[in-house]
């Protein structure tokens, strides 16, 4: 039995879940994609699938974007994976990434004998500054970066965002010394206000970029589809890596018969339903941890950043917070070596607003316990 | 366009495909599943499916399989590769695998930097004296193979069946040298005539052995989903290599609504269906290329495997078929270096009974032209 006040994975929102249309959607699908069920899918995937996301991203960037240089894949950390895979062939190749990053991400390079080098970033994501630091120490090194990783956009697990005018900084640093930028944009239409930022291909079409999306975020896990966008050769780079006989057919007709014509009205009734729970999230926060903790204010994602008291050892927390059967995510999950910071992430996307504020409170219980003087 | 008479790929039948079953189980799967597709799948995946999956083996083998050994997989390909990048993680790591082996398994190897070492076959699968052989010469190298790969019943491609003192015979050269067994089942259950031979988890309950198996056979490769069995400590060996954040929870839980219940009997019908298709090969092969080619006559599985005269050069022949709108695939796609080899592989299950007569008849006036005098 999943505890109500469930704060430590990020998934999505179960409660406007769209159950009959999905239901629609696959009564129309199954028919029309029969005789392709029996046939292998191919490396690109669904047409119909690649399609529907290339339109995403013209709506989105403005840009147009070729459905035959869009991989569907099996989820967004297929893609993840498969960069790494490709691009990253020898062991201890280095890879230059957010200094706090998803744990699917790390485990998933640390398996593949990835050098994570971490960035700090700031309340604007990864700062540049240390960036640039960074590639110059690698070059002087003689090991330059297989590829730079970004999550510019209500980054995992800071929640935070990065300016265009900071985009732009880091694609000029980034292209001063030649590198591979891959993006991951997995959580880009997950927006509650202000202004969406541009992507970085829509800002530089050098083509030396991935870029990486998801369903899993405005839709739900459970599709198991992601996307990346590459332009040849690095398409052709990372198609010579995937070895599963492509993607999901069958999930793929039936998202897009969900999505075809409702793909924005869609994620706008998703978005509005969560950013209620965001408002929960801070507002809870705000009354049971405000003299102890500080807070990242996202405008778009599924997770607050929560700075904890420097006194307080935040695997004690989650213990006791276990015990009041709230649970959260410890920031060293995040973390590229798996330190301990004082830091914890809440995933708001499951739990249903009316049961925040009360798992919030708990939290704050949790932490006065660990923060009595033994 | 699809030629009606495309013998090249390992496609399913589509002509009986139960569209309106599916979308019965699509409509009745969803809403059960709605909230679960909010939710990250796991590891292993759609308990529903495994359970099923694990009821499919005891019912084949009569052996109980535990459904937490076993992992739900993106088609039985994504567990091939899987078992090679946990199991391999050095360049020129060798596994002893079939000389004749799928292509899709022999390109994720080579670029898995896998050092393929090909035992021969005869007509009755891998050869045990052979493969005898290859482990002692490996041994005696210093580098024991990391694992053996066989594909044991209606192998893909030469249609063989491994009988069951043969696979007695391997298990104890497996066993005498402590090697780790993958068995790949996935034409398994596509069965016309004669006994089933038991798996080999089913005569020796080694946990050394790790077992493929996949739906995409006896239903559809559109639905890709495959799995893998395992038992701990292998089965955390191969999982800690998993990262794609696992398995499609929508397709599998729309497939164990379709299947459950009905497994065999659905089953049954796709291959009865196969099986005229099957004879319609072998009959046409007879009367077109009887005096010319021998072939194999499989008792189960999607491929006859066909030996053409010497003379013959499979690369021209295929050129010559394509002008006669009929494909097959060259042996030497098959080879684990791809050298040319007298043989080609017809796959039987997407060309529909009435067109095969007609193929075969154009792949014999394509030889009769290639071995035309100059």
């Amino acid at each position: 039995m999943q505890s109500p006040y469930d704060f430590a994975t990020g998934n999505t929102n179960p409660e406007n879940f769209p159950t009959e249309a999905l239901v629609e959607a696959a009564t129309a699908a199954i028919p029309e994609v029969a005789r392709d069920l029996n046939i292998y899918p191919g490396k690109l995937g669904h047409p119909g699938l690649r399609a529907l996301m290339a339109e995403r991203e013209r709506d989105r960037e403005g840009v147009a974007v070729d459905p035959d240089h869009l991989v569907l894949t099996n989820g967004s950390m297929q893609a993840v994976t498969l960069v790494g895979e490709a691009l990253c062939p020898h062991p201890g190749d280095p890879v230059v990434m957010e200094g706090f990053n998803y744990p699917g991400t790390i485990n998933a390079y640390r398996s593949l004998g990835i050098d994570m080098v971490g960035v700090p970033l700031d309340g604007h994501g990864m700062r540049v500054d240390a960036l640039s630091d960074t590639m110059k120490r690698l070059h002087d090194e003689g090991r330059p970066p297989k590829f730079v990783y970004v999550l510019a956009t209500y980054q995992n697990p800071t929640g935070s965002t990065m300016p265009r005018t900071r985009r732009l900084e880091l694609l000029e640093v980034v292209n001063e010394y030649d590198a591979v930028l891959v993006e991951d944009n997995c959580y880009g239409d997950v927006h509650y206000e202000g202004e969406k930022p541009p992507a970085f291909y829509a800002l530089d079409d050098s083509p030396n970029q991935v870029y990486l999306c998801s369903l899993s975020k405005i839709f739900a896990p459970g599709v198991r589809l992601g996307y990346l966008y590459a332009r040849p050769p690095m398409l052709e780079r990372l198609l010579a890596r995937r070895h599963d006989a492509g993607p999901n057919t069958l999930a793929a007709a039936i998202m897009t018969r969900y999505l075809e014509g409702r793909l924005w009205e869609h994620c706008e009734a998703a978005n509005a339903a969560l950013r209620l729970k965001r408002d929960a999230v801070l507002e809870a926060l705000e009354t049971h941890l405000g003299n102890a903790c500080s807070w990242s204010h996202p405008v778009g994602g599924l997770f607050v950043w929560v700075r904890v008291p420097e006194d307080v050892d935040v695997a004690r927390l989650a213990v006791a917070c276990a015990e009041r059967d709230v649970y959260f995510a410890p920031g060293a999950n995040f973390e590229l070596d798996n330190r301990k910071v004082s830091y914890l992430r809440l995933a708001f996307g499951f739990p249903r607003v009316d049961d925040i504020h009360e798992g919030i409170r708990r939290l704050g219980e949790g932490l006065g316990a660990v923060r009595e003087p033994g």
